[in-house]
């Protein structure tokens, strides 16, 4: 199969805690204030281009393919965060939760819903580890932010 | 501030049950296998541009901001799935609940991890309605299919 691109726009950006959308995304968000919790994607484009494999900064701990961790730096560099929706206001949300940089655009919104819980997953046992080690915030699996 | 636009490039396809990766994404997988559960992004090459409010076919209910849903047709057409992971072999993972057509392009892959977990979250009373209405079972909420 042929491999295609596609093109990313973004639908705003953020403003510390605030998402500031376009205008006209303002009809688009109608509702979304019923949902306590959003998940966001951002375009991460500040990224680097992908390592394959991956391990915390001076550390010793054996590398992992960037796919299994949550770094930045990936070949689509989009981030996925749960966050907590404070407020709407037009075309800007207040939310929690929210680790990225200022000004970092947004792709996407979605509605947090049942179908989004596994409360019975496993994660692997060098997750813990690899905590440890990690000084980037961005790549932590285990602290609960939200 | 400008607006930007970005490039995605597919990771790879979906084929019925499986994700068939490119080939230089097998380093990338190492780990992964550690997981019970993935995060799925597709871009929906299928989709239709969006419009800005929708409700469901053939209802009265009251028509809902397109990112208050989880509907396909968005501006950036990107599906996110929570998906079990049942197998890897190389760069190939098979799962279950991923409710996307064949030959979709999955545009990234993440680990399901605790601070994707929010067992404490509210929707509203509307997406029950919106459920029993909507014939599209890729816009239904409720229903859990992991």
């Amino acid at each position: 199969m042929a491999t295609s691109k596609y093109t990313v726009s973004p639908l705003g950006y953020v403003h510390g805690d605030e998402i500031r959308l376009s205008k006209r995304c303002t009809r688009a968000l109608k509702g979304i204030e019923g949902f306590s919790h959003l998940i966001v994607l951002c375009w991460l484009d500040q990224a680097k281009p992908p390592k394959m494999q991956i391990r915390p900064k001076r550390s010793k701990v054996q590398p992992i393919g960037y796919l299994a961790t949550r770094t930045p730096h990936r070949q689509n560099p989009i981030s996925l965060t749960v966050v907590k929706l404070l407020k709407r206001t037009g075309n800007t949300l207040r939310v929690s939760g929210l680790d990225v940089w200022n000004a970092t655009p947004v792709i996407d919104i979605k509605p947090y819903t049942p179908r989004d819980v596994i409360a019975r997953h496993k994660i692997p046992g060098w997750v813990k580890l690899w905590d440890r080690k990690e000084t980037d915030p961005l790549r932590k699996y285990s602290s609960k932010s939200v």
